[in-house]
């Protein structure tokens, strides 16, 4: 069964999934994009994530290439025609095609691509047993608010993380400061039990996952601070992990070869994995079509 | 007469050239690219150009498509068959397509596409009025000297130019020093007529217009420094210009609403343009395949 993709207005079969070499988005990077979990038939958190989207388009002065209810219709096709139970649904959105130009072109209509791939559940070994992560600078530009895919840095950082025989790379600011992961946000808990992440501002991409865990850990009576934490507190916390739409949550047990807390995943970090976990599996189904805000704010 | 374009080993038309949507260019601006400038029938500075490609393929572990050599001949025949005896010549080079990950790919095969279009000279008011420019603070990631296609912020600081009724903005660092223009270089002439532009580290692209204009200003025995400057310092400069490939040389009389000397481009500015005229009608025709020696170093 092949898969397929939506492209420009058209379902295409994904081997044929194109784009134009003008595509602002190949030659500039001015795109933004989505990747939203499907977990057992649910979409998680579509209506977050398309405040996000639609907060990265207009501070990139872009336009929705459709309006947002029918770009969630697309993704569901794309998601039905993939056979998608579990797995992400990617949406890419562009400037659109023009003449290679650094200004905005005049008359370009916005690109859209939805890809949807089926994924497995993390390795539950990872869960057991947690990953090593490394730390490096975060040489980055500043608007890491938003979502684009101007990710370079990234994929060197993410590179340079495997070299090292780790799977994830916390990216450090000028003053010492984790800012987060290559594609994941940063999280420890302290001796004291107290959760931390760094404040969504220009420094972060504001996770959809971390905004649930944020709300999920509330309700749960944890005590949460979102302060930006060094990277010699990391190595002291009793606990880390990072989140991420795919992840979820991933329990962190060695930073630059700095075994953290006693090595094995620890109390806080199973029980935000499960009560995510329970939070998924209440996701509405791809087949409703919720009545969203995104675009009307 | 329609366009062609070379796009993975095949020569098509332009309006069908086209990449997949999983090419790590458009997912990750994972790729680089160069732009050569074609004069009269000539190959401006093709070596310095393959010698700057070759690094930037080699900073970022990337495969060239095919060897230099065989690009060299693509690139003439993509001049050839577009009919291009002024304009530019455009290579991009991505690290291929692969499904979505951050990490680099094990098996991608590195993208290539040549594109050529004519070009007309620069206006000649522009060169007699010189040009107005904004500054503003640059956002970059700190690898500037790779000519890597991850150019959003270049891209929206541009248009923050041309919003202002400007053409092109000078990018300030955190200590208040210019680093460069969106797609060009910064350069100023001191009151005491000497010629000033930024160091070649990786705050700046080593442009290579700079470098033949650093070339050709010793050549006519002109006082120059490479260091950084302020905006202040540019705004009392006696002269101030931007270099580029396609510029290639723009006198700037009014920075931020201040006017450079006295409004119109000087005797420097002028006296570089005329000799990197020269230089450009010195460039070898497109016909000759020269001996290239990047790949090999």
């Amino acid at each position: 069964m092949s898969r397929c993709a939506f492209v420009n207005g058209r379902y295409v079969q994904h081997a044929d999934a194109a784009v134009h070499v003008e595509d602002r988005g190949y030659q500039f990077a001015d795109g933004v994009y989505e990747v939203i979990a499907v977990h057992q038939g649910g979409l998680v958190d579509e209506e977050p994530h398309m405040v996000r989207l639609a907060r990265s388009l207009r501070e990139l002065r872009m336009d929705w290439p459709m309006s947002e209810r029918a770009l969630g219709v697309v993704m569901r096709e794309v998601i039905r025609r993939n056979h998608v139970s579990t797995g992400i649904v990617y949406v890419q959105i562009t400037r659109g095609s023009a003449p290679r130009d650094h200004k905005f072109p005049k008359h370009a209509t916005p690109a859209l691509v939805v890809t949807a791939r089926r994924g497995k559940a993390p390795d539950p070994r990872l869960l057991e047993d947690g990953v090593k992560i490394i730390t490096v600078d975060d040489i980055r530009w500043k608007r890491r608010d938003i979502k684009s895919t101007s990710l370079l840095p990234n994929c060197l950082a993410k590179q340079q993380a495997y070299d090292a025989g780790a799977v994830e790379a916390w990216l450090v600011d000028e003053d010492g400061l984790v800012t987060e992961g290559t594609s994941t946000n940063a999280w420890i808990i302290t001796q004291d039990g107290e959760l931390i992440t760094r404040p969504a501002t220009h420094d972060i991409l504001n996770g959809i996952t971390r905004l649930a865990l944020i709300r999920l850990a509330r309700e749960e009576g944890l005590s949460l601070t979102e302060r930006p934490f060094t990277v010699e507190e990391a190595k002291r916390a009793r606990e880390a992990f990072y989140s991420s739409t795919t992840g979820p949550v991933m329990p962190v047990t060695e930073i630059d070869e700095t075994v953290i807390g006693n090595g094995k995943p620890g109390t806080f970090v199973t029980k935000l994995y499960a009560v995510y976990q329970d939070f998924m599996a209440g996701a509405p189904k791809v087949e409703e079509l919720p009545a969203l805000k995104a675009a009307a704010e």
